[in-house]
């Protein structure tokens, strides 16, 4: 993918803040943080999304933001973290290889990654579930 | 965990609104949903968080996540979706049993897992680098 930044980034041919490297993955803090230390962890081979990456890269990708979240407690003092793959510009990702967001909670109150719950009828819940299960 | 309100929904103890079911892992719609078709998955197997996710469980909880996604494109016209793991209770976990959100998102403007990007000096970012590093 000659014209992907995260390809270029994740293989060091754009220098980034490298928190942690291996073979396969490149993770480095994001430039625009929701919070300090916001990370992102991007694999060397391209994936335009979560539906491309195959189970082991999937699989390694999720326990290293494990991994980075608890080196963040110790490092950072954050006391959890949001691990965030978005999908598609409706929810906003912007840039069309598969990364993985890390973002450091504090005790500060800061509202990151929330929402407000809804709730559904049971009619429009058995619609709901038939339209996705008849989907899988 | 006899205690664990997600190990008795995922073993079916609990009934749910079941999306999808096999033998690891059962994903159902979230009772206070952020957007139309939110989906918790959920291992049968207690983990409390992501940190204590083998490899295996959590590219199979992730590459379903993505499957999940793509289903509720099909079957509900959402035109993209956000894959959310929260730990601890400053990043928003309420139930200490691990959970995969995927929240469909429409074309709607929601505002639903956004932040607002901040920035660094290059000299804080040094020294944040550093202190997620030396955690590792």
């Amino acid at each position: 993918m000659d014209d992907c930044i995260f390809c270029k980034i994740a293989n060091g041919v754009i220098p980034s803040a490298t928190v942690y490297e291996d073979e396969e993955f490149r993770a480095f803090l994001d430039l625009g943080p929701a919070s300090k230390g916001h990370t992102l962890i991007v694999p060397k081979k391209h994936a335009k999304d979560v539906t491309e990456l195959d189970q082991e890269t999937a699989g390694k990708a999720l326990v290293l933001a494990g991994k980075i979240g608890e080196a963040m407690k110790k490092g950072l003092g954050c006391t959890g973290f949001n691990v965030v793959a978005n999908t598609g510009v409706s929810a906003g990702q912007t840039i069309f290889h598969f990364h993985m967001h890390v973002i450091p909670r504090y005790d500060d109150g800061e509202k990151i990654v929330e929402w407000v719950p809804g709730s559904n009828t049971d009619e429009e819940r058995a619609e709901i579930l038939d339209a996705i299960r008849s989907a899988l």
